[in-house]
């Protein structure tokens, strides 16, 4: 705007509101009302998901995420030092690790695949087979985890922190109230605060909210298809996923499908139930062209070609590759922003790691 | 300056250079005069740090600086798919560790301690026994170091990334005349050119181009002990270290001071002279507040320890306490503020690691 006069601006200004307006009454190729069908069809499904403002710096929900934002990078709370939530959710990343199934303390390798940190507390539940209710829950087990932090105990983890003069004070200072704030309470809660922070709303959303540039046509197509399909009857609500659960392999076993070499037996470990059998939480679908490799054992790499096996194996159809380009390019539009308090590491404490 | 008129902002710069030729003069307690024979006696031996305006981003090395922090963050280069340069070298912790000794693939460890990555170029051989010539050189053994990267050679590092599109592409523009640009070499100067932008200057720094109020007394008294005590004899050049080899326990076995569990031959393994029988590259002390613990083995975690052990194996004497604590106020003004391009990690090309 620099060289602009008053009296510009001003013309300026009005020819925005004049656009705006005739945006509006749907005028032009790609009007509002042409695209409103869709996006009427779109919201009985799908929910647009907003960003929001970060809490004050110096508010007690600041403190929690500032320190959770410190404790979501400390490796020094796992038992040989190398792991921290950071370590499975690389920022560079999108918040995977891009391994089939993460690798953690000595080496231990996990049983299923990293989802994305990213968006993640939209979920009903966490973990592949639902056994994590929240991630305060998840971030609280995964100090005991043998192969996630491997501590014996969540205590363990707490007093190498409470060794670091700095985290005393942190966690004082986000838990005022509390006579012994350095607690695996306190730290599910600190991470959670800073997790729920990680908000990364996509094209997809703007679209949804009314602005009819946001996504081209041929994602709008995708879109259609997606909702045609039947993948949105899965992978609906806010997180296109994340809140249901459900047999992986209706239609052909999934091992089939993908080649995985283990079978996992999903949630029936879990309940119990032989009910659940082969059953896993539906995924949500944000950021998904930005987390291979996919599904719950990370047996397939492409996104296209995972597109290909929801077909065969939820929905009984063999996908046309028309539709399969179609349905890629709507994903791709999933992909939103890195936070800036996620892909910027913030300083730790100095202190080496005593076993 | 919200507020100020023309006039009171006059003023105000008038001051600001009343300021400056009352400092210049010497007048004040602590003015540039009081302190400039420190200064020179400093400069006899110390080279100060000037931060460096990056490469354009358009230009060749603008894009091999922009490659090689995305290679320095990039996991997939190892043989497990969880060790890139940033795994030892985390942004959180100034660009080490925390590990005694670091841990690699498939959970080796590594024979000594990850030393920062920060002003590592500066250093006139990398590795604690100098075994690698350049950061470029170490960048491109890490590839094949069983207790790093862990490859059976450097190529099959490099055909997991030319199978990535988007490198191929990024190694094209970054290497524009090469006919094979996702090389070994490639990586090594990519990586190097990244490395050699992580130039971080210190408080010290503005103090010896002439800013009397960049170190406080207290700093100022440890500068002095700095360099009467004699540490600043192999502690010195621009990076306080970095620049020559000497004994590490020439006064007393240097296990006996630390307490070490382990017998490090140091450089007489590499060169098999005798001579060099304990003998370890003088590390740099840039940053060093900030990366414990302390030695190649990481044998000692508190800065004031690692002052008086250094006393006692290097000038033999029992450094007295008060001294000890003026040269700490000293170290600690070593550290300067991480540069954005290492805290921030980038976002990588998607794709899950294939083994």
């Amino acid at each position: 705007m620099q060289g602009v006069s008053v009296m510009g601006r001003g013309v300026l200004w009005l020819m925005g509101i004049a656009f705006l307006v005739l945006g509006a009454a749907g005028l032009g190729g790609s009007g509002s009302l042409a695209q409103e069908p869709l996006r009427k069809k779109a919201l009985e499904v799908l929910v647009p998901l907003r960003s929001e403002e970060p809490p004050p710096p110096g508010s007690t929900l600041g403190q929690r995420v500032a320190l959770g934002r410190m404790l979501f990078f400390e490796p020094r709370a796992s038992v040989d030092g190398t792991v921290s939530c950071s370590r499975c959710h690389l920022p560079q990343l999108y918040g995977t690790d891009g391994l089939a199934r993460s690798i953690g303390v000595m080496g231990r390798t996990n049983p299923r695949n990293a989802p994305t940190v990213l968006n993640a507390f939209l979920q009903f539940s966490q973990h592949w087979r639902g056994d994590r209710e929240s991630v305060e829950d998840q971030a609280a087990k995964a100090l005991v985890g043998p192969p996630s932090f491997g501590n014996s105990s969540q205590e363990a983890a707490m007093a190498r922190l409470k060794a670091i003069p700095e985290y005393r004070e942190l966690f004082g200072k986000a838990f005022p109230h509390d006579k012994d704030p350095v607690s695996p309470k306190n730290w599910a809660s600190a991470i959670g605060a800073f997790e729920r922070t990680l908000v990364v709303p996509s094209r997809l959303d703007s679209w949804l909210l009314g602005d009819d540039r946001a996504l081209e046509e041929r994602e709008r197509r995708g879109l259609e298809r997606f909702l045609v399909t039947g993948c949105a009857d899965c992978h609906g609500g806010i997180g296109l996923g994340g809140s249901m659960y459900e047999k992986f392999g209706i239609h052909m076993d999934y091992w089939k499908a993908t080649g995985s070499k283990e079978l996992d037996r999903g949630r029936a470990d879990v309940t119990g139930d032989p009910q659940d059998l082969y059953v896993f939480k539906v995924p949500s679908l944000r950021n998904v062209a930005m987390t291979p490799p996919y599904f719950h054992d990370g047996s397939v790499f492409e996104l296209k070609e995972a597109i290909r096996v929801m077909g065969i194996t939820q929905l009984g159809q063999e996908i046309p590759q028309e539709a399969i380009e179609e349905l890629f390019q709507f994903l791709c539009s999933l992909t939103g922003p890195l936070p800036q308090g996620f892909s910027e590491a913030p300083v730790l404490p100095a202190g080496g790691f005593r076993p």
